[in-house]
Formats: structure tokens, sequence, C-alpha cells
């Protein structure tokens, strides 16, 4: 490193700082917005700045948004009767993806996770609490994720919201589409058994 | 990427477009990069600024550079007798970590590799012959990689200074350290024992 320019140093330990990126990573990344194409890193360093600035969470739901609500709790079409928790945005855009769900959302920014030091506190329950006070809501869909962690947190909001009139459902668990058996997992496995269907 | 801010959708683009970054990797490097500490974008944006306006390639090694000649070729204390041909000022970098060789380099900026179009005329190899003309280089080291395409590379080089009055060198091929012998590929194994030397 003490071989390079120090503008160039700087860059790469920015970029370090980004999750997953080591410093060979880096390097790799800072060669390439440096050599050619200098538009490039132009461009993303305009989108950064544009970004930092106009992103914020959506005062309801707490999806990203570039307004006080998101563009999908704007959306009148959205059904308000159900309700899809989840733990990131990332998992509103995988949702979205699939086109199925016509409700609304509500991202907890985070599980519980005892073990990592994030308690439930940090997540965003009082305002779902608030939610179902204040929305028509029948259902809420518990989507967090198959691992222990998103169970626990599955389970933390199902005992949380049973005073309240709403159906709980949590999202099937089982093998993976193209999934051999040979290779599963035994927890995989043995939930896909627990819950076998009768054939139609 | 509907139910996405256009500034989140247009960041995760241009984070795309850096080498080995796809889609689910931009996405989650935008995450990172709107959520919590906007200090970070900020500061990653500015380092790409400086970084894009700063860096050039040094006009006689084409190392990097933020002057007319980079820190390595402005040391008087480098031997100029000794001259390292490498592929990428990466492998600058790599070189000046093990801290053993005291001469100056020279960059090619790729290998010859036709296979995917790329030919000798890209390489930095005119300067190379200008620089054997114009210094007093003794001896060049060959230290691009060990790959089909570094070995030929090398060779072309070899053969191209053969009339000038310079000893020619190449990096020594053999086992790495560490390595096991047994998930050793063959053709490092015959190198290794073809190159084997006397035991002290």
């Amino acid at each position: 490193m003490q071989a390079l320019p120090p503008s160039f140093q700087k860059l790469v330990h920015e970029l370090c700082r980004l999750p997953s990126i080591g410093e060979k990573s880096a390097m790799r990344l800072a060669y390439h917005l440096v050599q050619g194409d200098k538009g490039l890193a132009q461009r993303l360093s305009k989108a950064l700045v544009d970004a930092a600035r106009d992103i914020r969470l959506c005062s309801t739901c707490f999806h990203f948004a570039d307004a006080e609500e998101c563009a999908i709790c704007r959306d009148p079409s959205r059904e308000s009767e159900l309700l899809c928790v989840v733990e990131k945005p990332a998992d509103v855009i995988a949702l979205e993806r699939i086109g199925e769900f016509s409700g609304r959302y509500h991202v907890l920014h985070g599980v519980w996770a005892p073990l990592r030091g994030q308690g439930v506190e940090s997540l965003r329950l009082n305002e779902l609490m608030g939610r179902l006070d204040g929305e028509a809501v029948q259902e809420i869909i518990l989507a967090t994720s198959s691992t222990v962690e998103g169970d626990a947190t599955a389970s933390y909001i199902a005992r949380l919201v049973s005073s309240k009139d709403v159906r709980v459902t949590r999202l099937a668990q089982g093998m993976p589409k193209g999934g051999e058996l040979e290779y599963a997992d035994d927890l995989t496995l043995s939930r896909a058994f627990s819950g076998r269907s009768a054939v139609v």
C-alpha cells in the first residue's frame, strides 16, 4: 500500500468498510474505478450522494422511501387487510418480485438475536402494534427468515399480537424447489416431513 | 426493484457495474450505504472523485501515480540496474509487500491473451524497449503470472529483448509454501520437480 498514491489508498480504505469487501477486493474495485472509464467513478460518486440525501424510511412501514411514505404505502390499490412482516427492505423486494402479494408490509429492520446483542426493542414492534390498532389488518403474515433467529422473532411477534383480533400466519417451510433430498439439511428435511400435505 | 425509490435503484445500477458485484451484492452494499452511517456514503463519494481526479499512470513505469512519476520511480535509492516486469499495479503492491526488491518496475497493463482478444500491442512493450535503451538496466525480471498467458507473455518479452545486452530472469515456479503434494495440480508438480534444487 505504501507504493500507492494517497488518494488511491484512501479509496481502498473506504471501500474496505463495505460489508464483505476485504482489502484484496477493495484493491480490485479501486483499480477498476481509476482505470479506463473514469465516468464510472463520477457516476457512482453522484449516485452515492443522491441516495444518501434522498433515501429515508417510510414513516408507516419502514421500507425505503424517498418521500414521507414509500411507493407501496402510497398505493391505494394495495389491500390493508393483509400485513406482511419482514426483516429488511431486501425482503420486500424479493416478495414484490414474485408479484403474488397484494397487501402491505412492515419492515422490522432486524431480528431478535440476543446472542449478537440485538434485542426485540430495536425492532419496529411498537409501530407494528400501532398499525394493528389504526388499520383494518385481518391477517399478519410473519415472513421472517427460516432461521433460528427468524423463527424466534416470529414466535415473539405471534405472542405479542395474540391479544389482537388478527389471524397470524407464517411462510411455509419445506424442501426448496429443485433441492435434492440427499443434500437437504436435517432441519429442513424434518420440517418438510412434518409439514407434508396430501397429494391432490 | 420497482418497489424501491429511483435514487436507490440508480445506486444499485452503478454498483452492479463494478467487477464481481452482481445485483444481490449491489443491493446489500446499497442497503448498507443508505442505512445508518450516512457519513460512509459521503466519504466514499469524495474518495471516488478525488481518486478519479488524481490518479494517473506513471510516465516511466505505468504504475499508479499522483504526479508525473510514481513514488518508486521518484525514489533515488531504488536501483536502476534491476527492472521487474509485472502485469498490473496490484502486482507491484504484492512485491513491495515482501520488501526484498530494491529495483524498479515496469507495468504491462495486461498479458498476451489472444484467446481473449488481447494482443501484445496493448502491452507497454515499446516503452519497455525504450527504457532498456535509456536506462542502465542489467537484469529484467519477468514477474508475469505463472499461467499459460503469463508464461507466453514472458517468453514473448524474452525473445523481444534478446538483442539487448541484459540478463533475463523469471520468477521461480514450484510448490507454494504450505502446499500439500497430494493436492498440487499436475503442472505445478511437474515444474516443482523439474526445477528441483540440491539440498544445501
